[in-house]
C-alpha cells in the first residue's frame, strides 16, 4: 500500500505507527443570532470601526470629538504651524492659477456662463476644507462631470433658455450633494465600489475623447456644431463645415497654444521638478492670447471671444431651486447621476494621495463632505464640483499640507471674481478650447489600458465597452455599460466557480491543483476536488453538475490506467467560505447520486460558518461525522486501509 | 527557537534537518489569451458539454444525433416496450382526472372561459413529450403562472372585453414562448439560477395564500370583490359583504368539499401507497357536485355555476396574436414575467425528479422544448402551461416512466372536450375553488421555511421578504422583492468577503482559523490570515482596510504579551481564486503601508489565475519569488530564522 500523508500528523515524524494521529475538525460554539446579524451589519456598514475613539469618554469629551467628526478643521488647525502653511501657500498659488482659465472654460462644458465655474471654486473648496479628511484634492468643477451635466441638462432645457436651465443645473446640483451626503451618511459608500476600475478607466477615456472632440469647435471656430457627443455626429459637424464654417484665425490662435500647453505639459512630465510650468501655462497663455486679441481686435474677424463674465460675490441661489413641480424629478435624475460619477472620481483621488503619504480616510465621511458642500453650492449659484485629478496632482507636487491650499486657491478665486473679470473680456474661446482638450489629454490612460489588458481579459472588455459606448453613443449609455459589465463580472464570477482536481505532490503530504503542479499525483480509488467558492444559489446546480463530470472523466482515466473503481470523492472546501440551502439542497442531491455508483462522499477541511450549516441541516450527519476531516491528508490516511483493491 | 512546522516536508519523518524542504510554488505555463477565453465562454455556456456525443461520428450520424437532440422521443421510442406503458397509462389517467377540474379552476384565475384550461392541457403535453427530457414532469396550466398572468394581463384590459382579452393573453403566452426558447438556444439557462431557493419558497408561499384567498369569492360566495390581491383588500371584500354578499348554499357546498378534499390529502401524505385518492377527489367532487346542483337546481338559489364550456378542438388563434401596434411591447413584458416564473417551476420540476431517479436532465434543452410548446400553444388558443407541481409528484407516484403518460393524458383531455364538456354546465364554482385552496395548500411549503431560518438568516429574510411582498402588496411586487434580495445576497457575498486570522494547530503543521480552533496559537513575529474571495473591484479596498486594520490588532496583541514585533504579514491565498486589476492594485497600495511600518508582505499559496496575473503584473517580483511559498508552513519553516527577537 502506498504511504499516504500525514499532513495532519505532525507528532509521526519520527515514528511510524500504522495509525495516524487524525485532529478533529473544530466545531465552534453556536453563535447566537443576534450576534451573527450584528456581525454581518457591523461588517457592512461600520468595518473601519468609526466609533473605535469615541471608547470610554467621557460625555462632553464625545461631544467634542463628534463636531470634530464633522468638521476635523478643529482637529488639526490647532496642531498648524507657520512651516506648514508655506507649502500650502504655494500650492494653494498654483493651482489657483490652474483652475481659473479652467473653470472659465469646464463652465461652457456645462453650458453655463463663465462665472459659474469660478463661483463653484471659491463656495465648495471652503466647505469641504472645514470638513473634509483628504489634504491633497483640489476641489473644484472638472471636465467629465461638467460635460455629462451640461449633455443631461440640454436634453431637458434649451441652453438658450438660461434662466431655466441654470434653475434646473442648481436643482440636480442640490440633488446631487443630497445623494452623496446620504449615501455617506447612512454608510453605503461601499455601492461605488460596484464601479470597477477598468471600466473607470474606459468611461474616463472615451470622456476625455468626447470632451476634446467637442473643443473641435472653439480650436477651428466652426459656426454650425452638433449637439450630439458621439464621434460620428462631431466628425460629421467638423468636416461639413471645412470649407465655410472654420474660421482660420482662429484656427491659428487655437493650434498654436494648443500646441504650447502640450510641450509645457510633456516639459512637466520630463522632469518632475518643473511641475509648475504646465499649472501656470494656460493662466499665462489666457493672458497672451487675450492681449493679442485686444490689441488685434481679431474679434471683429470672426474670433468668438467670452465677451462678459458677472463681476462679484456668487448670488444667493435656494430660490432658484425647484422642490415642486415636474422639474424635481429630473433634476433628481440628472443630480444622481452626475453627482455619483463626481463622487467616484474624487474618492479614487482621496484614496491615492491617501495611499501616497499614507494617512487613513474615511470614505463614508468624505461623502458626507462632498455631499455638504454641493447642497451648499446649489444655494450660491456653484454646479456640481468634486475633486479634480489634475489639479490635486498639481496640489500634492507643489507640497501641500493641508486643505488650506483649497482655501487659498478660493481666496484668490474670489479676487479674481471680484476684481479682474472684466479682464477676461477679449479672452478668444479657441484658448478655453484649447486649455480644456490638453486638460483632458491625462485622462485617457493609455498605460493603464495596457496592464488592464495584461492583466485581465475580462477587465480590459469592460474598459473597451465603457470606452466605446462613451464615443460612439453617448457619455450616459457608456456610463451604463460601464456598471453593467462590472454587475456582470461579478455574478459570472460566482455562477461559475472554479474547481480542481487535486493531487499529491511527491515528498510532501500536501495536495495541490493537478493543473499548476503537473507532478502532483492521483490517489487510486480516490478523486479530491476543491471547489473555489461559496457554494450559493446561483452556483449549486452548475458545483454538482461539475463534480459528478469530474467524477465520470476520472472513473474513465482510472479504468484507463487499470486502476480500482473510485470508492470516494472526496470535497476540499477550504474555499468555500459559505453555503446556503440551496448549496446544500445541492449537496444532498449529490450525495444521493455518487451512493447510487456506490461512491462516498468525504468532507474536508470545512470552515466554521459552513459546518455550522452542515449541522443545522443535519446533512453533517447524513454524510457522516467520520467523514469530515481537517485535512485532505488526514482524509486519505483514515480511509486509505479500507480502500477495496 | 519553537519547532517550526513542516507541513511542506513529508520527508522529514525520521530525520531533524535544520534546513527543511521546500517545495517551490508551480509556475504554470502561460496559456494564449484565445484558449482564456475559449476556456470562460465553454464554462459558461457549455459546461455541460452538451455537443460530447458528436464528437469522432460520421456526418449523417451527426444529423440524426443532432435531429434526435431536438426530439428525445425519436430516440427513445424505440426502445419503448409495453411494460413501461403499462405504468405511463396509470399514471396519465391519473394525472388527466386531476387536471381536468384543475384546468377549469385555473382557468378561471387567469381570468379565461374555463375551456382554455382545457387546450394548455392537451396541445403543450404532447408538443412537451416529444421535445422534452424529464420523464416524470406534467405539463399544463399552474396555478401560479395562471394567477400572475391573469392579474398582470387585468390591469390592461377589462376581462369583460373578452375577445381582446385572449388576444393579449394569447400575445403573452407567445412571447413567454420566445423568450424561453431563446433562453435555452442561447444557453442562457444559468440566469433561472439567480432566484434563490429561498426566495422562490416565499414567493411561492405567498402566492399560495395570495391564490387562496382569492378563492373566497367562489368559496364564500361572494358576490362584489375587489379585483386586487393584497390581502388587505382582500379581506375588506369579504367582510364588508358578510352580511349580504354570501351565499349560503355556496358555502355548504364549499367548505364541505373543501374538507373532503383536505382529508383525501391527509390520507394520501399519511400512506403513500393511497396517492390515488387525493388524485381522483377532485373529479369525483366535481361529479357529485355538480348532480348534486343538477337535482336541487340550486343555481337557481344564487349558486354561481360554470355554465358554459366550449365543446370542440381548441381553435387556431395565430390571428389572434399581436405582432403590430402598442400591445406588442405590454404582450412582451407579461409575456417575459409569466415565462420565466414559469420556466423557474418547470427547471425546478424536471430537476427534482431527475435527481430523484438518477438521470441527466439538460437545463437549456428543456427550455427549448418549453419554448415550443408555449410558442406552439398561443397558435392554438392555449395560455402559459409549464410544469405542475402536484401533478407531476403524482404522476411520479402513479408509476410513470416516460412522457407518454403526458401524451396519454392530453388524449384524455381531448376526450373530454370532444364529448363530456356540455356535462359541466351544472359545476359549482365553489367547488372550483375548493380545488384551487386545496392545490395550493402544497405551495406553503413550511418545512422548508423552517429549515431556511435555521440553515441561513439572510435567506430567511430574503424568503419573507418575497413573501409579504407577494400577500402585502402584489405578486408582481412580491416577485421584484425575491429577485432583488436574491441579487443583493450575491453583491453583499463579494463586497464584504471574510478573512480569517490562522493559527498553528498543536501537534501538526497546519493552519486554521482560530476563532474555529480556538487551540490553534499564533507565531510570534508573524500574522497568518487567509483572504476567503477572490479579489475583485468590488472588495479590494475593503480587504487591505481589513487587512491592515487586522494587524494593527495583531501589533496590539503581541505588545500586550510581550512579543517581538511583528515581522512578516502572510497572507494565505488558497481561497483566493481569482484577482483583477484593483485588486493587484490594492495588495500593492498594502505592501506599500506595511513597508512604512518595516513588515514584509509574504504571499502562500497562491492558485494558477493568481500567480499568472501576479507574474503579469510584476507584483510577484515586487513581493520578491522568495517571499512566494506553496504553503503556510513552509514560509514559516524559512522566515522563522530570519525572525529578530
Amino acid at each position: 500500500m502506498t504511504r499516504f500523508g500525514d499532513e495532519g500528523g505532525g507528532t509521526s515524524a519520527g515514528d511510524d505507527d500504522v495509525t495516524p494521529y487524525v485532529h478533529k475538525v473544530g466545531v465552534p460554539p453556536k453563535q447566537g443570532i443576534l450576534k451573527e446579524i450584528k456581525f454581518a451589519l457591523e461588517e457592512t456598514f461600520f468595518h473601519d470601526e468609526p466609533l473605535k475613539h469615541f471608547k470610554d469618554q467621557s460625555k462632553s469629551r464625545k461631544l467634542l470629538l463628534a463636531i470634530q467628526g464633522v468638521f476635523p478643521i478643529l482637529d488639526w488647525a490647532k496642531r498648524y504651524k507657520l512651516h506648514l502653511f508655506k507649502g500650502d501657500l504655494i500650492a494653494g498659488l498654483t493651482i489657483a492659477s490652474l483652475c481659473i482659465p479652467q473653470d472659465i472654460a469646464y463652465a461652457k462644458l456645462a453650458n453655463m456662463d463663465p462665472q459659474f465655474g469660478l463661483y463653484s471654486s471659491f463656495v465648495p473648496p471652503l466647505i469641504y476644507a472645514a470638513m473634509g479628511s483628504s489634504r491633497d484634492i483640489a476641489i473644484g468643477p472638472v471636465a467629465v462631470v461638467s460635460l455629462l451635466l451640461g449633455s443631461l441638462l440640454q436634453k431637458e432645457i434649451d441652453p438658450k433658455h438660461k434662466v431655466e436651465y441654470q434653475k434646473l443645473a442648481f436643482t440636480a446640483t442640490f440633488f446631487a450633494g443630497i445623494i452623496q451626503f446620504t449615501l455617506g451618511f447612512f454608510r453605503l459608500g461601499f455601492l461605488i465600489d460596484f464601479l470597477s476600475h477598468a471600466a473607470i478607466v474606459g468611461f474616463m477615456a472615451g470622456a476625455a475623447i468626447t470632451i476634446g472632440l467637442q473643443q473641435l469647435k472653439g480650436l477651428l471656430g466652426v459656426k454650425t456644431f452638433t449637439k450630439k457627443t458621439d464621434i460620428v455626429s462631431v466628425m460629421r459637424s467638423v468636416w461639413t463645415n471645412v470649407h465655410h464654417g472654420w474660421n482660420w484665425e482662429t484656427c491659428v490662435i487655437g493650434i498654436t497654444f494648443l500646441a504650447f500647453l502640450l510641450l509645457t505639459k510633456y516639459i512637466g512630465k520630463r522632469n518632475k521638478k518643473l511641475f509648475w510650468v504646465p499649472a501656470i501655462a494656460p493662466l499665462l497663455s489666457v493672458i497672451i492670447a487675450t492681449f493679442c486679441v485686444f490689441i488685434t481686435r481679431a474679434d471683429k474677424k470672426g474670433v468668438q471671444i467670452v465677451r462678459h463674465i458677472e463681476r462679484g460675490l456668487p448670488p444667493p441661489s435656494l430660490d432658484q431651486i425647484h422642490f415642486t413641480g415636474s422639474y424635481v424629478m429630473t433634476g433628481f435624475r440628472i443630480g444622481a447621476i452626475a453627482g455619483l460619477v463626481a463622487l467616484t472620481e474624487a474618492v479614487a483621488i482621496g484614496r491615492t494621495f491617501a495611499a501616497l503619504k499614507d494617512y487613513h480616510l474615511d470614505g463614508n465621511k468624505e461623502m458626507v463632505a462632498l455631499g455638504t458642500m454641493n447642497i451648499v453650492g446649489s444655494m450660491t449659484s456653484c454646479y456640481v464640483a468634486t475633486g479634480s485629478f489634475s489639479r490635486s496632482a498639481v496640489n500634492y507636487m507643489a507640497g501641500c499640507n493641508t486643505a488650506v491650499s483649497n482655501i487659498v486657491m478660493s481666496i484668490v478665486v474670489l479676487l479674481t471674481l471680484l476684481v479682474i473679470t472684466p479682464l477676461f473680456k477679449y479672452t478668444p474661446n479657441a484658448i478655453l478650447a484649447a486649455i480644456i482638450i490638453s486638460a483632458v489629454v491625462g485622462l485617457f490612460d493609455y498605460k493603464a489600458m495596457k496592464l488592464i489588458w495584461r492583466f485581465d481579459k475580462f477587465d480590459f472588455v469592460a474598459c473597451m465597452g465603457a470606452f466605446f459606448g462613451v464615443i460612439f453613443i453617448s457619455i450616459e449609455i457608456g456610463l451604463l455599460i460601464s456598471v453593467a459589465l462590472s454587475f456582470a463580472k461579478i455574478l459570472l464570477q460566482v455562477t461559475r466557480p472554479r474547481t480542481a482536481v487535486l493531487g499529491k505532490i511527491p515528498r510532501t503530504t500536501v495536495y495541490r491543483n493537478t493543473q499548476q503542479y503537473p507532478e502532483a499525483t492521483n490517489v487510486p480509488g480516490v478523486l479530491i476536488v476543491r471547489v473555489d467558492s461559496a457554494i450559493y444559489f446561483s452556483n449549486s446546480n452548475y458545483i454538482r453538475e461539475r463534480l459528478l463530470r469530474l467524477l465520470s472523466d476520472e472513473e474513465e482515466n482510472h479504468k484507463e490506467n487499470g486502476q480500482s473503481r473510485i470508492q470516494y470523492l472526496i470535497v476540499e472546501m477550504s474555499p468555500v467560505t459559505d453555503i446556503d440551502t440551496s448549496g446544500i439542497h445541492s449537496l444532498e442531491e449529490l450525495q444521493k447520486s455518487i451512493q447510487k455508483r456506490d461512491i462516498q462522499l468525504v468532507l474536508a477541511n470545512p470552515g466554521q460558518t459552513v459546518l455550522d450549516k452542515l449541522h443545522a441541516s443535519e446533512f453533517a450527519s447524513k454524510v457522516g461525522e467520520d467523514k469530515i476531516f481537517l485535512t485532505v491528508a488526514d482524509a486519505i490516511s483514515t480511509l486509505a486501509p479500507k480502500l477495496q483493491p
